[in-house]
Formats: C-alpha cells, structure tokens, sequence
C-alpha cells in the first residue's frame, strides 16, 4: 500500500474519523511499529512534514531515518538507459532497491522543478522510488501533490464545521500573491480532497492562474474573489505559479491579499492555510491572528494525518 | 518552565548538587521522559551541545528531533507587522505554535550576529521562541547567554574545588586572543553564574573588551592579566569580540595567551574553557594537556547539566 | 576493540558465519545495546553506511546519533604543535575525547583527499580519532580502506558460492572506467579481504591503476581484462584513481566497462559493485540488471556486516 496521492485515500469520511480517533489517543497503537522503521528523505526543506512525520511515526512506536537525501547523499539519475558520466553517481533503480532492505516505509519530499512542465507531472522522484522500491512509499509532498497536506485539511474541515448545523459548508480555495513562484502541489491535492467532499466548493484566482485542467476538473472556477467569498464558511488560501505559464510569477496584484475586508463578504468563514504563510503578503495579521483562523490547528493535525497513514500500511505490514 | 538564562536558576548550589547526582546514576529518570519529545532546533554550527543535549534527553527515555533549522527549514522572520516579501518565509508566531505541537520542550541555538547591537541582545531568536511557544524553552547558546555551559562550569568548579578546603576559590575570567569575532554569550553567563557563587571573582581582559556593564554589574575587572592571576585558584579562558565597539576584533595581542608562564603565577589553578578552543593562540598546548586542565571534564558535564534542566522541566510537566 | 581495517578480522570465516546467523535472526540481540549510543560521524556523503550502519545499531537496540560533522560541527585541526590561527576552530585532541563521554562507539566516515597522497595513507581523520578517543572506533570508509564493505563483500561471496560445488571461486577485482577520479579504500579492502580467503583471485586495470603495492602485495595483476575475466566466478568491479600519479583520471577507456560480452567471457560470473555505480559507464544496465548481479543483495548484507562488528565490541563493551 502507498500513499502518494489524495486518490490513494478510498473513504476521506472514514480516515478523518480514524484521525480524530488517533487524536484524542495518539499512543493508543504504540506497539503497532515496534521493530519497523521508517525512512524519511528530503530533496527539499521541511518543517511541519519534517517533525510531524516523526512525531507521527513515534506515536506508532516506530523507529526513525532522516536523510536530506540532496546534501548527504548521492545525485540521483532517474532515466532510463542513460550513459551516466555526468553529474548524477546513482541510479533510481538501486536507491530505491538498496533503501527498501533498510527501511520498512519509505517517505518522500521531492518539490516540483517549475522548469520542466513534463518531468513535474511525471512525478519522477516520488513515483522513481514508488516503482522500484519494494516497500510502501507515502508522499510528503511531489511536483504534483502534497496529500498528507489534504487529509490534514480535511480533519481540520470537519472539526470546524459543527456550527453550520448540517447545512453543506462553502468552502473557497484562494490564490493569494507571492513574491516568488510556488509550487501547485498543496492546491492541487486540495482541490482533489474536497472534489470528493460534500461542499460547495469554488476556486478563485487571476486569469492565467488556472491550474492543471486534469486535476481542476469540473471544479466552479469564479474569478472574481469578492464573489466567490461571498456566503462562503472556509477560506483556504494559498499561493500558486502559473500553470500554462509554467512556473511563472504572472501576477502578484495586492488586491488579492486576503484581509479583514475580505473576510467580512464571507459567512465568518473560518482561515486556513497550509504554512509557511507570508504575512500580509499572502494574508493580512489580522486575518491570521484573528479567532477565525485555523492554521495552527492544521498543522496540528498534519501529525494525525500522517499517523492514520503510517497506521494503516503498518496494518497491511502485519498481514 | 523555561531555561533560557542563568537567572532562570533558582540555586545553584541545589542544581549542582542535584547534577552530581545524576552523575552517578544517569539512568535513575529513565523513565521520567517516555513518550516526551524534545526538538533541538539548531541556527548554528555544534558539537558538545548537540550530542550532550540528546544524551540527557536519552537518559531520561525522552524522544529526540534535531532539525538544522538554517538550512532544513524555512528562514524566519521575527518583526511584528512586516510585509513579508522579501527573504523571510515564515514568522515566528507560527513556527513556535506550530512546533510546540509536536515537542514538548524546544531547545534553541541561535548566535549572536556580532552586527547588531540592539538584536542581538533583544535575543530575537530564543526570546521569539520563548514568547509565542507554548511549551518550555531551553537555551542551547543564545546571542546573550549559554546558561547550560555556565551550569556544567558550576558543575566542576564544585567537582574541583575539594584541595582548598573551604576556602573560598579565586576565580578568573580571563580573556585571550582568537582571529575570529566571537560572542560573548559563554562569558556572560559565567560572570552570571560566578555572581550567584561564593568565590573572589575576578574578570581580566584588555582595555576595550569591557563586556556588557549590565551583564558585568560590579564584578571585579583587573586589566593587568599578571595581577589578576596571582593566587588563582582557577583561570578559565574565553575569548570574546569588543561590545563597546561592537563585535570587532580590537586585539589580536598574544601576550594574552594563557601559557606555563601565566598558570605558574597562580595558585597551582585549574584550567577551564568551554571549547571548541585553538590552541597556542587561546592557550599554549603546555597548559591544555596538563593535568590540571579541566576541560574536556567540563565538556563532559554539559550532559549533566542538561540533564538537571531537562528533569526539572519534566517534573513540572508531570504535574 | 576498533574496526578499522580488514586486518581487525581474526577470521573471516568466523565473522561471516556469525553475520549470517544473524541475518536469520536481526533481533536476536536487541537487548545488547540497551543504553548504549553510538555516534555516527560523517565528513562525507553518504547513503548505504548511513542507513545500513543506524539499521544495525538499531536491531541491537542502540540509540544513534547522527552528525554531519563538516557541515554540523567544527573544523578539525589533526596537526599536532600547530598554532590554530587559521579556519581550524577545534583539535582532534579534544573532539576525540569529548565525543567519547557522550558516545559509547564512534563510527567515522572521511574520504580520502587524493590530493596529499602522505596525509591521505596516514588516514589522519580515523586514526586522529582512534588515538584519542577513549571508546571503540569503527571505520565507515577512510582514505584507505572501507573494512565494512569488504566484510558485507565477504557475506555476499559466501552466500553465492554454493553452486561451485567446493570448488575454489576465481574472483576478478577489475577496474571500470569512470568520470570522476575516485578513492582505493573500497578496492583496498577488498583486496585485503581477497588475501584471507580460499580463492583464485586477480586483480586487472589498465597500467597505470597499480593499487599501493603495500596493499595489493603479492596479489596477481593481469593487464588483460579479456584474459582476467577467463573462468572467472565472481567479478568484482569498481573504479579507483591513480595511486602512482596520485588522485589523477589517466584513462576513461570504455572498453573496461563491464557488458554483456565481458560478462560472456566469464564461468557465469557472478557481478558485484559496491555501490553507488554509473550506469553505462561502468558497467551496462544489461549486467546490472541481470539475474547474476549481487549488487542489491550486497547493500543488504552491509546491515549485518556493521551489526557483527557492533555485536562484537558491545560484547568486549559488557565484560
């Protein structure tokens, strides 16, 4: 079993009840990971996915390997048939062979390039590993998708949503400004997660921030921001690069920023970003700071979440 | 509880003897820590306190997470109310929320910049963690102050001071030469510590390394390094950049090295240093490698003084 | 008790029956290393040594600690008598005898320079920390020899000999060309492993490879790859610098990579390499990924080569 993506999940109702579980009683399966370890790999910075992904792994009883895989490893070539005498010394073939002996999980950051549109959606790290290794692979966070991410989201959605008594909650996915240009991968793995939720759900964004139409789906796309915000009870926010530009900083208009004011258009929508969050960038302090903000308990959750997923392959790792 | 200065003990002499204690039986607490974690967050380059840190939280049975938080994080941004677009991708107000959820104790290494005054004794670093945390904070060397090498000095100026028979040591500050600039945080809080103790404390140094006067206080300054030497009982070595003239090197002068020369004007003293420490520019191989040379014991009860910490935070956490 | 060279082995044959015993059981220990820690040195990259070395010290209940050195710590002065006024912050004299307090077995990683071909033979980093540490030191690679690998190399070959039906293996070391100039320490140890074992062994390169000649001996060179490879059971391949124009790359010569044909030539030899290795440079995806590669099963087997060598020195630990 691996988790590489928001589909991986078969039931998000099921898991977020089994996380909320997991929450309220996070040793309670301690000795699940006795004698299992788990190998945690970087390509890229991390910290909640960092921490939480140990402190998940923990929780379970589980022993620990954390590798900045770029700086205290090897290069990793991860083509087929190439004559390497260039810069990469390994191939993905035998990492991922050689890993799986050592580590009975393996967990994968590898962020999108933003340079190279193809290899991005090929997902060539995360799914190099996830096709040689001969372990279960959990993504925590590719080029396309940052799943753990989502399934935090989603926690964090239906223990939020008590007040709206029933009613099928509004919830809108801003793009907000950035100076720099981000990946798709957390919006991505939202917009996936809450298609297979029951939601009003909208996205909104400048024209020529639509993301990927095979993930966007039939997903309401509203451009205009005040109107999407409208009776809307969540607003996730986060920033994204161009994807038909690839990669590129189109716009970083600060009318976009989400502030007090436009927080007032929406149904007390409750805040929620996924972190690192760039204030009054992306979002105002009063915004952030305010009760309404949720951002914290997110992060929070992200240990649950990837608690729920590491329990689960254990559960097949017993089988 | 936190530890982030030397005035955060309430008797040295309770935690020294405590220490020792634990000396003998490291592994009495084991089970004090289970299912606790500690994140060591380190901003900057170390050796003792990295591995002395997480053996006393082994000892206790604690978890460890050690993160590089320069270069396996996010760079953080400390000002209230700043427009965060330039370098800085995340504020402080959410890192230490958010990391307080998965430890229960962080501990910081965040130097001194050498560059600006007003920061660095604001302490931006470990006093940002220390205000928006919500769990305890330990100082592992701030840009002010190193309480826990400070505490492992008590440690062996008390292991060390049986020969005089309850005479009241003379203990010397003294400082030495060193090509770099370097902070002054280990010499504050030994002068911090040497305040709380009965001893005839003398700090030595040339003109213009004058040390911050709230930190120095009335302490004893004697310029001339001979005189300050006479009849010591123990001379402990630092080298530390201007604070007047902010972080410059004002003298490079070798006279202030400590050698045979200068040890045999003392009382027979012992020789302390916290290393790392260059040797024939801070201090002649001769005295170094003589017997009564201190330091690598010192650099062993950095454990134990981590340790004391460590369990009184988690006595207080049991509560 | 060290690990510091194959030389450290009193029987190979020994070790290695004990090494696959404990293959069949990797838990069998766990309890031997109860409160003990080892720490985890590396002034170099690494992947298989990182993981498989804290793999095995885990299966032996250990606790690890982990320590980029070069990027995490200090730089080391090893020169004794020098004045330490330059970029060296820290002798070996008190990092080796610091980190034995905290660690109850240092292993130690550091390549060689191929520039100071003195320095380098002198192994200056490992036997800087085998002087002066007062505990265990066990070699992760040095400058000269990589015991580890040569001992899972030495597991490899007993398991896969058993179709030879008794008969004495011939093992090919050969040289492959590669882009990079390369350390001897794998092709050392191997050497050095070759010499205690009952076995027709050869060793070819193009002249100008001679390996030190204090390490090959009186092993048999052949120049002829073609005539090296005749009857050969095993062929061990790695690349190496020159010795004699010490560090230099004098020949890329693709006609030493190891294909099909090569392979051809051979007693259906098995293939060995130690990993990591350029594909289509070294060797040809069609050796590497045929039936008769050992290659994966080799980086498993260094698990229970560094596992032995643990269990052997807790056992000297226990008494």
């Amino acid at each position: 079993m691996n988790y590489l993506a928001v589909k991986d999940i078969d039931s998000i109702k099921q898991w977020v009840s089994e996380a909320r579980k997991l929450k309220e009683d996070p040793l309670k399966y301690k000795k699940l990971g006795t004698d299992k370890t788990i190998g945690l790999l970087f390509f890229n910075p991390s910290l909640r996915t960092r921490l939480s992904t140990q402190k998940a792994a923990q929780n379970l009883g589980m022993t620990t390997m954390v590798m900045n895989f770029d700086k205290e490893g090897w290069a990793l070539e991860f083509e087929d048939g190439t004559v390497m005498d260039q810069g990469k010394s390994e191939h993905i073939k035998e990492a991922a062979r050689v890993i799986s002996q050592f580590c009975d999980i393996i967990a994968i950051r590898a962020f999108a390039s933003l340079k190279d549109k193809a290899k991005d959606k090929a997902e060539i790290v995360l799914n190099g590993f996830a096709h040689y290794a001969t372990v279960p692979i959990v993504n925590m966070e590719s080029s396309v998708g940052h799943p753990l991410q989502a399934l935090a989201d989603a926690i964090t959605l239906e223990e939020n949503k008590g007040h709206l008594g029933g009613k099928k909650p509004k919830v809108v996915l801003s793009w907000a400004p950035h100076p720099k240009a981000l990946p798709h991968a957390v919006a991505n793995s939202f917009v996936q997660m809450m298609q297979k939720q029951e939601a009003d759900f909208v996205i909104t964004h400048p024209k020529g921030y639509e993301l990927d139409p095979d993930i966007a789906g039939d997903s309401k796309v509203e451009y205009d921001q005040d109107e999407a915000f409208k009776e809307a009870d969540f607003i996730y926010t986060k920033n994204w690069s161009s994807f038909s530009d690839y990669g590129q900083v189109v716009s970083k208009d600060p009318s976009w920023t989400i502030s007090k004011e436009k927080m007032a258009l929406t149904n007390k929508a409750k805040f929620m970003h996924c972190l690192p969050v760039r204030r009054n960038v992306v979002v105002a302090d009063e915004v952030l700071d305010d009760e309404n903000s949720l951002v914290i308990e997110q992060a929070n959750n992200r240990t649950y979440a990837a608690q729920i997923v590491l329990k689960k392959i254990l559960d097949t790792l017993k089988m």
